[in-house]
């Protein structure tokens, strides 16, 4: 059983009430508390030593990090962050200077986001150091951008490039915050999440969500500098790992194909800095086919499957 | 540094936005998120094996325990919780039906408490098992009860018996969730707080949030059966124990010496199951008071302090 067997059998049978909106199974959690042209979300997400980020890492990018992927979730619904709580679990025998540096970095970003930070807990986890961030934000009601509406005939968009995160990226990148709530208000944005566990594995989150297959062109994937980099040394191809890799934090997203051209028009003059790619589209089926040279072929290969995924 | 210092030290100066309405520094975070007559209540708290629970005890009893520390703390609010985020760090080498049954321990208390649970995460923590639990509630505006309200003159009460939790309590308590919202209906609370550190700890942080002191009446703290079988195996004095022990999770509040009568009258065939207790007053100053039968004393040791401190 891996984690997302796991997950499938604890999530199936989850106690709710009428606040829910969408529980389980999303980027964030939809809940209606009764803000009158307001929907609350609210997401988990954790770090831990020696997987997200390893003993030499500066602790402000620990901190930075931490918070940056709860955004990044929060982003993939188009909402907007509000208040964060840390809770910190180290060993006994704690540097106060280095976490007290993991909460400047965790602060800093807080601060530039707007978004308040209203406690949390400092506990003990005496082998390594883990952050848990618990993140609550809004969306207007009606504009949350949920995985399962993908529609067959959608043009598949993905922001920035993908691969190769793990030698800087992953503790640098910047949450689409901005471009996503743009995206909502703008366009019909059929289905969207952000890439942590690499496109590969988290476009097929939004197919079986939305039971549709997808159709991606190899020639359109933007694959990263930093992907095509490792690909020299290790051997290995930048494309597969541009599908692979985790932790890229861009946005993947569909939309109908009519809409695609106008997209990519408003998109240059509002975002010049980031790249927008139509790299596929959405087809009739349940899997995931690579059109390259040689023509469509399926990809088997899964994203990144550690022991650590995200259910809400 | 203990862990009061350092999170002293690290929620000096977090940033902070409109939506705050009180930061760390309580039992929950209180935001206003603009629904009309409510504020939101947001939390987070944390269990870890070897800490809060041991590797023989029964998973149903630790999923029950992680969410009900979180409820204990909304009960200290005058809050009522809506939706719960689950994170649960583990060894790679999980056992499937040994997470199943703390999420069902967990679920079942939820189910009982009206609570949805909306996701959450799994991850990787190699050596020990951790939960981490983000509580999201509700309390009608202004009826908030925070532990900075403690007035000069005041009569303490406590919920419940003290002391001696580690035996069986601290994994089978009743969040006192219904008896705090009574209690917030019906009388003016000017402090409150669950008991999570042991009373005389606890009773400091009303003491310093409120700028005053207290004086306990010895012969009126109730002290737990199990405090004095543990007591008359160890020798200690019981007493201490009941001022000492840590999670009791139960109600620490003060209100009006005039309305203390009132309260003890009406509470008895609200909740016949449940003994209150009025122990002592606060008073002018900044310590804490033991009056024994030699007459006062101040009682210097702190309350149950491991690593393990809440702050918002």
């Amino acid at each position: 059983m891996n984690e997302f067997d796991l997950i499938a059998r604890l999530t199936r049978a989850l106690p709710t009430n009428e606040s829910v909106v969408t529980g389980a199974g999303d980027d964030c959690a939809v809940l209606d508390l009764g803000v009158p042209d307001q929907l609350i979300l609210f997401k988990t997400d954790a770090v831990v030593e020696g997987i997200h980020f390893t003993r030499a890492t500066a602790p402000e990018k620990i901190g930075r990090k931490a918070l940056a992927r709860c955004l990044s979730d929060m982003a993939a619904m188009a909402g907007t962050p509000t208040a964060a709580l840390v809770t910190i679990a180290l060993p006994e025998k704690f540097d106060a200077e280095f976490v007290a540096k993991i909460y400047a970095g965790l602060t800093r970003l807080a601060g530039e986001t707007g978004i308040a930070v209203v406690g949390g807990e400092t506990t003990t986890n005496p082998e390594r150091l883990l952050i848990s961030i618990a993140l609550l934000g809004t969306v207007p009601r009606g504009k949350q951008i949920l995985r399962r509406g993908a529609k067959i005939g959608d043009a598949i968009f993905v922001t920035g490039e993908l691969g190769g995160s793990r030698a800087e990226k992953h503790l640098e990148f910047e949450p689409r915050l901005a471009e996503a709530r743009w995206l909502a208000d703008h366009f019909s944005i059929h289905a969207m999440l952000d890439l942590s566990d690499g496109l590969a594995g988290d476009l097929r989150h939004i197919l079986r969500a939305s039971a549709v297959g997808a159709e991606i062109l190899q020639a359109a994937v933007p694959v990263s500098r930093a992907a095509k980099l490792a690909a020299r040394e290790s051997g290995q191809s930048p494309f597969v790992a541009a599908l692979t890799d985790g932790e890229d934090f861009e946005l993947l997203f569909t939309l109908a194909r009519q809409d695609a051209v106008q997209l990519l028009d408003a998109w240059k003059p509002q975002f010049p800095k980031l790249k927008l790619s139509c790299i596929g589209k959405i087809v009739a089926g349940d899997g995931l086919m690579i059109r390259g040279q040689r023509g469509p072929h399926p990809f088997a290969a899964g994203g990144y499957e550690h022991f650590s995924a995200k259910t809400g």
